[in-house]
């Protein structure tokens, strides 16, 4: 089996993002890469840069998939960039990309890669106490359905060891 | 000016659509029709099709945007039909095609709907007390941005009344 | 059954079409609303908005699926505007929402939109004589695969009556 | 700067891809792999799966972006694989994914991405003497735009070697 595990670190872009936001991306992105997986994110800014340079900084592999039609909108730690093209319906995109997610705070934009993750049934868990829109369902679901229960965990170690008991089992 | 209004109504597919949910949408598709508005939706069951009957019953002119790729899988009450093969990315399809949204109820989907149309600063009203994801930013905003406000309204009519304001001053 | 059956006029935006080529778009567009069916095309200039205008002055409803985000972009002869906001991705959109397919010339974008279209089997007519990338396969097929053949029309009449023919039988 | 080169190969998915095709789209993959590109794909059968095959087996990176919205319909020579989950649509993000293309062959399908790929103005190479319907374009350009020309070559390595020199000058 070629294809590696792909994670997905979604939250703030840069309006909205803090240092703390950022350094708990950015572990979580040395996370990934320690565990040989692949790091999907949104290509931008604020918790998607910390979290590729995380990631490019323990030389993993870093996927940026981005709402423009040019590849010099992604940040520079993308070692392979997806010029979507559609705009911000590329956060479908990104969710459907990602094996597991995880989500570190997050505006609009996150919810709505929660909701399309949660609708195809994506492991989600989420970094406890880092606010946003994502917040008010950590520990619960989005839905009625209850399709995935989005986890809540404290550190960026316990966030993909959770994912990857998830995907694999333990 | 040729183009019409067009007005999006969403929330509860078959699964999850209470009787209760099916008649306010009803009357909410009888209220765009006489106020010569285009009903959008996303062409399904529950909510979308009972509006769009209420719609198809006063005369109005009903859109369905739905995630197939062969309109067949609309339901009967749409005189257009967009089939647009992307699955659930449909969405932000729907949420785009919208001058201004209306909102009964809703899960994951509606949701998703939902941060679309806030991210596109659309205007978007929410009746009250048809719970669902939506019900937790009823009268307030999905992030710290404040985009738009979801403003809560009580009846169909109000509803309607409420967007045209927000879309055309008063 | 409430659905129309929708047309989809594709060919030269306003780069590339010659006065000829709008003469004969507009009258697709008067045809298609004579017909009671729905003008379908990417809302833009050149052969859509020609083909828009006829089915304008003809009182036929026209639908326009555009590029952008606003519906502000679309030529001001669309009823109902859908902004997909996902760049020139939209022609598949195009193709995806016709019943059936008229070709007046056409670039790199309108042999997309009939890649599009015959990769999903819709019926395809191509005026005679109006050039362009959709010219090298007139009367013939796209590929080995022999999906669908574009049948080459001399006239607006004949285009709508052949689209119309394929579509229900005659 | 840490973006790859992407560089994607298009052409006849099983259907209609001869053993003279597999055998130039999997020495293709091997080219890119050694020039340290990512080789891009559509992820499925024919010359999408020699390629990622050439490219697997000399050691380099493949991400395949498919139709479907899950993973295990990839070929299983893809280290990333994006389910796109936007049916035939994903033609026009496999095109925009690429810093430049190489063609083998190919119906329907890979001329909707080779229009995709002239629109956004990709650098664009063909393997001479594969047939199909990108046939009628080589040594040519799509459209009186004139915005690429699709250049012939005769070799796999060729094929590289060009596409390189098309992006980073000789």
């Amino acid at each position: 089996m070629t294809k590696k595990t792909q994670i997905l670190v979604i939250g703030h872009n840069d309006d909205g993002c803090t240092p703390a936001h950022e350094k708990i991306a950015y572990e979580i992105g040395c996370e990934v890469a320690k565990s040989n997986c692949v790091l999907m994110t949104g290509g931008l800014g604020g918790v998607m840069k910390a979290a590729a340079k995380g990631s490019h900084d323990s030389n993993g592999l870093t996927v940026g998939i981005i709402p423009q039609d040019d590849p010099m909108h992604a940040n520079e730690f993308c070692d392979i960039v997806i010029p979507s093209g559609m705009g911000l319906t590329r956060d479908f995109l990104t969710a459907l990309s990602a094996d597991g997610i995880i989500i570190v705070g997050g505006g609009s934009g996150t919810l709505s890669e929660i909701c399309a993750a949660y609708m195809h049934k994506k492991p989600m868990v989420a970094i406890r106490n880092t606010g946003g829109a994502a917040d008010k369902f950590i520990d619960g679901y989005v839905d009625h359905r209850k399709n995935v229960k989005i986890i809540g965990v404290d550190t960026a170690k316990d966030a993909v060891k959770k994912i990857l008991e998830l995907l694999h089992g333990n």
